[in-house]
């Protein structure tokens, strides 16, 4: 089954990810809890399955994209989960953005079903997913990491094998999007300090994004932090509040004092409750901007 | 006069912009409190002086790059202070960075001397400075900025015009100056929880500064950060002490709260109160790693 590929959630990133492996030449069997959501990738050559059990096939690949840690326990383990067809061989490519602990439970969970768990998340957005641009992070066993890197290698620009532990590239995933929101917050209070002293923030943002931070979290996130605009949402906020609980909750089974983190989760906790859940998650800093009087 | 600039301050960044001032054919005229620290620039062909108020000529143009405000205000109004030697036609290209507030001071004490200021902090370490690539920043009257700016070239690789306020440029390179320590702090509890999990936190830094945070500030903090090693100090801490200093007098005055620039307040004065000072301003970095059990 070498060439057959299980693909679950067909959200903003699963889409273009099924794209680019049907354009690299796999098969992929699709399943998406919505089933409408599959139209465009079966036109373009992957075939829909009605169960997450039917996307995988014993000893065969399933990979799954979806929004939390539920989904995919439920997908691998609940009713109809694809967890006991992998069997011997067969490897789950966990490909979410989930909390280290799941991902222990899921490697456990495989292990004593013969199957293998790689802990697959990665940095970049939907377009960075078309463009076959993603940076992916790989953790688990070698074995089961070298039969899916020809897989990550039609997904994205670069591999980052993090070891053997399942649980590590979860970790540092979560380590990635705590330090974007970090340079958020800061990006919102020199901007603010700037606008507060006659400086156009637009010129600061500029400044800073082609000086001392030239990388694309403080050039694209500047330009929305800047402008005070945080719609459309490219990544919602509430997901945002959802990575830092899972951080803040690493951190404390860990014993790792994270102020900053926990600062940003105060952020976070207080957009929602404004009702900006559904804002891009850049608007964790228009706490800053009001507590300032600038909004 | 216009071949002739005086420059007073021969420190690390000093030293290396008066050399490519005269790789440019200017005639400079160099002060320095400790006179030997003039020795190389001297031998390169620049003319010693032994009072600040030698260093400029009525209508010239007069550079200072020193260690603080208080060392700035003294060369300019204190004995044997160039400030009164300028006069009309005369222009202070102050380069150190300093406070918001003595920018204003500074220009009104021009005003009234017949003078102009114009404030060009700068971005980059004397690396950048030895290789013409400092980022320069420039505020004040479009006049003196357009005079100026043919010296600026010479020094760096461009220069950025913040506006006519004499403070701005200070704002913008107080505000880049506490990005710097936001990134850092994000970096050290990023990879403490890294570490706490096993993960190297060698890897956790290259993985980051190669995907999301590709730019220079990771990619140097982030070597040092990662390998728990704080000195030579490139900047040192208390200078870093300083700076946040003077962005939360500017923020307290312009009403502009800054939660995050509060909590690295603390870690640098903690890591003051520790004696550690004379290290690399990176170390702040430290006070998690204790916390966190990791030193």
């Amino acid at each position: 089954m070498t060439g057959v590929i299980g693909f679950i959630g067909l959200g903003n990133m699963g889409e273009p990810m099924v794209m680019n492996l049907l354009k690299a030449g796999f098969q992929v069997k699709v399943y998406n809890r919505t089933p409408e959501k599959t139209k465009a990738v079966v036109e373009a050559g992957a075939e829909q399955v009605n169960r997450p059990a039917d996307a995988a096939a014993p000893g065969g690949i399933v990979i799954t994209m979806v929004a939390n840690d539920q989904a995919v326990e439920e997908l691998v383990m609940g009713p109809n989960g694809f967890g006991e067809v992998l069997g011997q061989g067969g490897i789950h490519l966990s490909m979410s953005t989930i909390a280290p602990a799941t991902s222990r439970k899921l490697a456990t969970y495989h292990q004593e079903h013969g199957s293998q768990y790689v802990a697959s998340p990665v940095f970049g957005r939907p377009e960075a997913a078309a463009a076959q641009k993603l940076n992916i992070l790989s953790s688990g066993s070698s074995v089961a990491k070298e039969r899916v890197k020809h897989i990550q290698d039609a997904l994205g620009q670069r591999v980052f094998d993090v070891g053997e532990e399942p649980e590590s590239a979860n970790v540092i995933k979560l380590g990635g999007n705590f330090m974007i929101m970090a340079a958020m917050e800061a990006m919102a209070e020199a901007f603010n300090l700037a606008e507060k002293n006659g400086i156009d923030r637009q010129l600061a943002a500029e400044i800073y994004a082609s000086t001392l931070f030239n990388c694309t979290v403080y050039q694209g996130y500047g330009q929305m932090i800047a402008k005070k605009q945080f719609e459309p949402a490219g990544f919602q906020l509430a997901l945002g509040l959802k990575d830092c609980n899972l951080v803040l909750e690493e951190a404390n089974s860990t014993q790792t004092p994270m102020p900053l983190a926990g600062l940003l989760h105060n952020r976070l906790l207080a957009s929602v409750a404004k009702n900006r859940g559904n804002q891009d998650w850049a608007a964790l800093t228009r706490i800053a901007l009001e507590e300032a009087g600038l909004e």
